[in-house]
């Protein structure tokens, strides 16, 4: 099969895939404001606008049970759900939760998934109103759709950025992505044992980043603050690939093109600490990590100071600039990059 | 891990081992007009119920590649999910597609699920919005969550029968499963052959079956009718588990009791004719068999005859009877027998 009419997935990049497929999206229902191309899609409601999005993860690809807790995998999988609605100033209000399950999960397993999901939705205020539940024959797979709302007048779409805004992050980036390397680390290390008991790394010294890995938290606290503030982000995408597949998504919806800095990453220093045993660049761990589940926004740059007096956890990585000057990274060193379109296919 | 403590999930039944997991789905949302426990979840809206429900399909599980075309796999689990919404009277408006993708699919077969989603949009009139798509080691899963709007008045809910109510099918029944079984048949007879050429069946005979079992049809055509008439059925589901399962759960959810007819089941010839060559007994493809995505429902007797002449693809099977009297059921020579709450695990 392996002939040239034989397109890998892997050959196109994810945008350009989905791109492909959504060409069969040709139908049209009068209900939809936004369909395919924001964090969730918009519906139009009498006084808000409704919101939906859905995430799927796949054991081995998105989750390796070995060292992930069951319920941290719920738990998790809710936090993904929820970001993208938080990312249009959202609030969730219910999911549905579909699951594959293999043989070897127990009952008691299983309902580990349910606790993970079940204390994600007393911290996001959402009900689980249903979904489904089929066997599988190897993997487990998680599915959650999520439904929120908005009031019209706060919805926040990528679009809409503006030339001169200040590009923002909530939070700290590359963290999730450090804790995957340790996992994978201390996982080879117990493979390597030649007697193999129970999976129990010490992970003492790494515990900030395990958790920016295992249990990711979504910021509600961030859109919480906005509802109460007067000032409202132009722009907003939650930071799920990476900086560089993010900046790329809201400055394309926003027909604009940005100026990052490098040295105004927001980057911990445990995190720094992992890239350097690791002997990697932290930088790119920021930049094409993803799994942070932080918003990324823009706003006005006269109006960052006031937004710094009502919320501390942010900084201005960067300004919006003209289109034609693309994306633009000022490294510490002092030079400038860029990034092209092919930079998606990375993260 | 065999030990007493590993509960497996086959020893619970599907809605036992559901009822287990929704005591995690304690957080109540305020827009939640009804949870888990109904073919759909209802949200409160200004003039109509939102409503939402989501299917999951793992290949090996709900599907084998070997003999269902990736088009027809699209089609029909969205007319899974769209047929829970017609199950409340709804009309479905969008959908979110989630899937797990091994490399053994390329770009265009991926797109021909998607064309089959793409087609079922337009024949149940609903949008795609977006999904998740990830990679997959194995095998192919398929997650669509639906959102709907019912007007107020409108809803049907599984709750609502009547004692005395005719308990009516439309279409017909057992049809998916003897499609099932022809097609299982062939791989093995494929499988056997020495020299394996690609999975080319002589399907003529059974064309209706094998239709019913690769591309169901949901009945918007019966809710559009109902939209037109002055008659509501009092309580409705959709047969994707079997006749057992459903008069199961919509006598429970309306706390009565059912006595139906073997004699009146709607089985097409071509039914009969499978389970005739596979020595199998035809009525229990309708009571177990499942994937009819037909809808049954209730309606006061005097009625039946008004709705017949409105609508004419429909048959009652028994009516509803006090709960005492449980489910039973008059066999074609006369005999009664009662379902108990075991035969839910057949399903």
């Amino acid at each position: 099969m392996k002939d040239d009419s034989f397109r890998t997935i892997q050959s196109l990049g994810r945008t350009e895939l989905i791109d492909e497929l959504m060409e069969y999206a040709e139908y049209e229902h009068p209900s939809v404001k936004l369909g395919y191309g924001d964090d969730a899609a918009v519906l139009k409601g009498e006084d808000d606008f409704k919101l939906t999005t859905s995430e799927t993860f796949m054991e081995g690809v998105n989750f390796d049970l070995t060292y992930v807790p069951l319920h941290h995998l719920g738990y998790k999988i809710a936090t993904a759900a929820v970001s993208d609605i938080y990312a249009m100033n959202g609030t969730p209000e219910v999911v549905n939760v579909d699951l594959a399950v293999p043989n070897k999960l127990s009952v008691d397993m299983l309902k580990e998934i349910y606790r993970g999901i079940g204390a994600a939705s007393k911290d996001y205020q959402f009900q689980i109103v249903g979904g489904d539940l089929t066997a599988s024959h190897k993997t487990l797979s998680v599915s959650i759709s999520c439904y929120g709302s908005v009031a019209k007048e706060d919805i926040i779409y990528r679009k809409g950025a503006q030339v001169g805004d200040a590009i923002c992050v909530t939070g700290d980036l590359g963290g999730a992505i450090a804790g995957l390397r340790i996992l994978m680390r201390e996982k080879k290390f117990w493979q390597e044992q030649e007697e193999q008991t129970s999976f129990q790394p010490d992970l003492d010294d790494y515990e900030y980043v395990v958790k920016r890995q295992l249990v990711p938290a979504a910021r509600n606290d961030f859109i919480e603050q906005i509802g109460e503030s007067s000032l409202k982000p132009t722009a907003m995408i939650d930071v799920t690939q990476g900086l560089v597949s993010e900046l790329q998504h809201l400055t394309s919806a926003s027909d604009v093109g940005s100026y990052v800095y490098q040295a105004a990453f927001p980057i911990a220093l445990d995190t720094r600490t992992v890239a350097d045993e690791m002997r990697e660049e932290v930088d790119r761990y920021a930049l094409y990590g993803g799994e942070d589940y932080e918003l990324m926004f823009t706003l006005p740059e006269e109006q960052v100071e006031t937004l710094a007096d009502e919320f501390q956890d942010f900084v201005v990585i960067g300004k919006i600039t003209d289109k034609e000057e693309g994306l633009c990274m000022q490294q510490a060193e002092g030079g400038v990059v860029t990034f092209g379109e092919e930079d998606e296919t990375n993260s």
